[in-house]
């Protein structure tokens, strides 16, 4: 029987979108690590009756453990801490020692702003020194502690809201007493994912089917499909002694979607494309116009990137392509600047001048204005070369969606051609 | 007294992080602008067991209204129909009408596809036309049809997870006589939002003790305040008669802090960047290493952005700084990439090259690697210049978090050196 949980994320900022919650999904994958069974994630504002009503939805359901994510800051709408020691029943009491150690740390920060307010710092420090009576208490990364309780039913793990306090303060949650005490026993559990390209949901659904009418026991597995981004992904966890039904499900995805499948260890395709790069000590270079920087930024966003990222060319307007990727200006008045053979020149362009081994170019329609009836909002015209080989792939494709879905769809495209041409596929 | 409405996203793939959840704040909006308080967002995965158990939370919560997202695809995971019919304690059916209508729009995306299997996709449509007996039907954007129906308790609306089919349905949603009757007597809100860039969140803190000394009403406001990219949002929502409380407040924060709030209007600093390029018909261009992208792909992120976005330099290597912006070799050599110096050749290339009045230049350690004890992680030098006026600001900063922060961070603050520089300011 595995340890159960439930995670609070506090925030009327996070609740109406103001900013994306990050906290849930990373506690979601740290409690699957430590095997315990996270089913349900409560966003509420910042009114205590609904933080508490969260807690006591989750002691209802019988969780082990909660965790809860903000409202540690120093201003009056930041009160998790007094919410949690009354449903866990403890005097909430200032920790003068907790309050000293805070006073350091405000002292170092303090001095990068210069005429402050000494008293407004003072009243947040009091404020965030605050604990539930008796609670375990982690250290600060930011300038909120968090703390451990155990209260009449789960053990609340409380923690700062900022990702960069919450995540490093994990650890020594995981390591309390209290927190271990909650999760003891709990069962181990294996996380695997595959990933394709190119085919519809449903093809999945049929697959799942055929796996169970081929015998496979697939009750004994916990499956998840995903569109995203143009992308399957099947999720799939299981306790170990299942470890042979899973590789008979791996088998049925492999043999049926050969073509499509492209990861079975659950790496991204960026991953994958910086790993091929390194492996080949290839370079890649870009020039891209409707995705404005983001296939750049794409490629950059793997620590290391510099290794294999020799630099992008953002060229949105038709002069700057013709300037800067070296498109000749006729073809672009001849065939336009969303065309097949404007993404061949950009690609072209973005690995001459960037010395690079592969250039990509991409070119398209984002929208919402600029559509035609030929070339219509979602037409994205994709070109990626290895210039040593000479090896070309060039699309012509129509994405669904909205300007962002276009755009990011768009990266995606070109990220596994870049991998299909560095594999050695070409026109 | 406001209607309370609960929303439930379902999804493993939610839950966990594999893809960021979009609905429920998109959803938090709508709620609001209908007068309806929200107050909770329930992450749930894929087991029947967790959906049912928010949806009986929130009928118990007394919710008037629950929304769901997600759970509605053609595989046997998505089950919140189902869930939501035995909640609702209808029977279960199939939709013949709808069943064709799902089929026609099937025929049109599947002739993009060779080789389906058609069992598969008439086994899909078949699931998908089930709905409670007695709903009220919101036809499909994408395959996934929604409903709507009451339960003894809160009413439920049933929305697809997609985005951009859960959005478009939104309204056929909210015309339904089973919402209409559930939001009846509904209280209008009114949302407002400040921004302010360059401060601590405890100065706001300490105007919101100040506002109240001052005697303003602040308990007739639901003020938050949120720390966010180095920004600070204070976000209020108040009843209509309390319009002069609000006022006395944006007065005082106003009063304090004028030097840092650029927004009492709630506009982001992205669109205050594109309507003063705008007005005052000013092009733009950027050279850009550690943010590798991203600053040009965030001054994209606007639809007609090419009025006045020129093109962009992703000048990753110190070739490319050289080759593509211009910058001397020499300087490179002499102070390093990541200087104030190299941000400013930066800025000039840019606009130099791309023929724009205003250039950006970023140049930083974006980390987790490349620090040095005089030049750490998070090191980033920034110039913006108007070459019209010959106005300048450049600046070395030094940005705290990973590696994803840091690159966010500074398309914020070259943002804002823009807004300045733009509207008048030069070192």
């Amino acid at each position: 029987m595995s340890a159960r949980a439930g995670v609070v994320v506090t925030g009327t900022e996070v609740l109406t979108g103001i900013i994306g919650d990050r906290n849930g999904p990373w506690l979601s994958e740290r409690l699957r690590e430590v095997g315990v069974d996270h089913a349900h994630t409560a966003i509420v504002g910042d009114r205590p009756e609904d933080v508490r009503a969260a807690l006591d939805f989750f002691a209802q359901q019988g969780m082990d453990l909660v965790v809860t994510s903000g409202g540690l800051g120093p201003t009056e709408d930041d009160l998790t801490a007094r919410v949690v020691a009354d449903f866990a029943g403890r005097r909430f009491v200032l920790d003068d020692a907790l309050e000293g150690r805070i006073a350091v740390i405000l002292e170092r920060l303090t001095k990068r702003w210069p005429d402050l307010d000494m008293d407004a710092i003072r009243a947040g420090n009091r404020k965030q020194a605050h604990v539930p009576e008796g609670a375990e208490i982690l250290e600060p990364v930011g300038t909120a502690p968090g703390f451990v309780v155990a209260a009449d039913g789960p053990t609340v793990v409380v923690l700062p809201g900022p990702p960069r306090e919450l995540q490093p303060m994990w650890e020594a949650a995981a390591a309390t007493e209290g927190f271990r005490a909650a999760v003891a026993g709990a069962t181990e559990y294996r996380s695997r994912m595959m990933r394709l390209f190119g085919i519809p949901e449903s093809e999945i659904a049929e697959t799942l089917r055929v796996a169970r009418a081929e015998g496979v026991a697939l009750d004994a597995l916990e499956v998840t499909t995903c569109l995203r981004r143009g992308e399957i992904e099947i999720a799939t966890r299981y306790e170990p002694p299942q470890e042979a039904v899973y590789e008979a499900f791996t088998g049925i995805v492999r043999a049926r979607h050969a073509d499509t499948l492209f990861s079975e260890d659950g790496t991204t395709i960026d991953e994958q494309v910086a790993a091929l790069l390194r492996e080949r000590e290839s370079t890649i270079a870009v020039a891209e116009s409707c995705t404005g920087g983001l296939m750049a930024a794409r490629l950059t966003d793997l620590a290391g990137s510099s290794d294999y990222f020799m630099g992008g060319l953002v060229v949105y307007s038709d002069e700057a392509k013709v300037a800067l990727a070296g498109v000749d200006p006729s073809l672009v008045a001849r065939v336009g600047a969303v065309s097949t053979e404007v993404a061949e020149a950009l690609a072209d362009g973005a690995h001459e001048r960037l010395h690079a081994d592969v250039g990509v170019g991409i070119t398209g329609v984002a929208g919402p204005g600029g559509g035609t009836e030929e070339k219509p909002v979602g037409t994205v015209c994709f070109s990626v070369v290895d210039s040593g080989s000479g090896r070309r792939l060039t699309r012509r494709v129509q994405l669904p969606g909205a300007r962002a879905d276009v755009r990011d769809r768009s990266t995606a495209v070109a990220l596994h051609m870049v991998r299909r041409v560095v594999l050695g596929d070409s026109d």
